[in-house]
């Protein structure tokens, strides 16, 4: 593995080696590739993170196969927020300007949340309503058996 | 082939019917499933778009296979700018909130230019070099040749 002491996805990485998978964990699925997380990010439950284990910078830096293997993942969490949650859109992006790490946030969006339609990045349009997203909060548990079945 | 009149991204396929790819065009490459489109954003040469030609929304409504023939022109291009553009980062997203229509972003980014380290759809960080991002601008032709070469 190749890992960088100073890198939040390698510490992050390092942290779930003691702590398996389970509904506690950020940790939803991982093999000896990649991990697919859950965030905790307010306002945006489901929020979703594929992080490649080694530290590698881009995309383009991983042969064909590992792409492949990424990307599979990826539409695994997304067909998984889109069958257990029904967001409005599913947004996918993999930036890495601060953490060049490969990882991509798989983010289920809703007309109503906080940056709609703005990416999540963007300009805040409104305070989401806190019964709206308790509602999908609790929908976390069949999201992570999701992502499951989905990377069997 | 699906359109839909009200979309931005079906619209501006339907204007490179008329027009082949060349020089003068923001078309640079295009087969019977994707287009890929040079975007014309100011202070960021080099910014290119996946559009796929059907005016599907999600890239799970894809078959697997249409899956991997964007995601292969995505890595094509993003290949051809770190080759001829030599950039800091590659971002990659597709949003759609707006425009449902799977399309992705695919961007050079500097650690001078206006946003960095923020996504594009971020808080503006600085006033771009207007030097820096004309020697960028002239590696426009050797970039539409890369991303040719690698679509081969």
């Amino acid at each position: 593995m190749t890992t960088t002491a100073n890198c939040d996805l390698c510490k992050l990485l390092a942290g779930f080696d003691a702590a398996p998978a389970g509904a506690a964990s950020q940790l939803v699925w991982r093999d000896d590739r990649l991990a697919v997380v859950l965030v905790d990010e307010p306002g945006y439950p489901g929020y979703t993170r594929v992080v490649w284990q080694d530290h590698v910078r881009e995309m383009t830096d991983l042969s064909p196969e590992d792409r492949d293997h990424v990307m599979w993942a990826v539409w695994a969490v997304e067909q998984a927020q889109r069958t257990t949650m029904a967001p409005h859109k599913v947004n996918v992006a993999s930036f890495g300007n601060m953490t060049p790490h490969v990882h991509w946030h798989v983010i289920p969006r809703y007309t109503d949340d906080a940056h709609f339609p703005n990416p999540t990045w963007g300009a805040k349009q409104r305070e989401a309503d806190p019964a709206a997203v308790a509602a999908r909060a609790a929908l976390l548990p069949a999201l992570r058996a999701a992502i499951v079945l989905n990377l069997k």
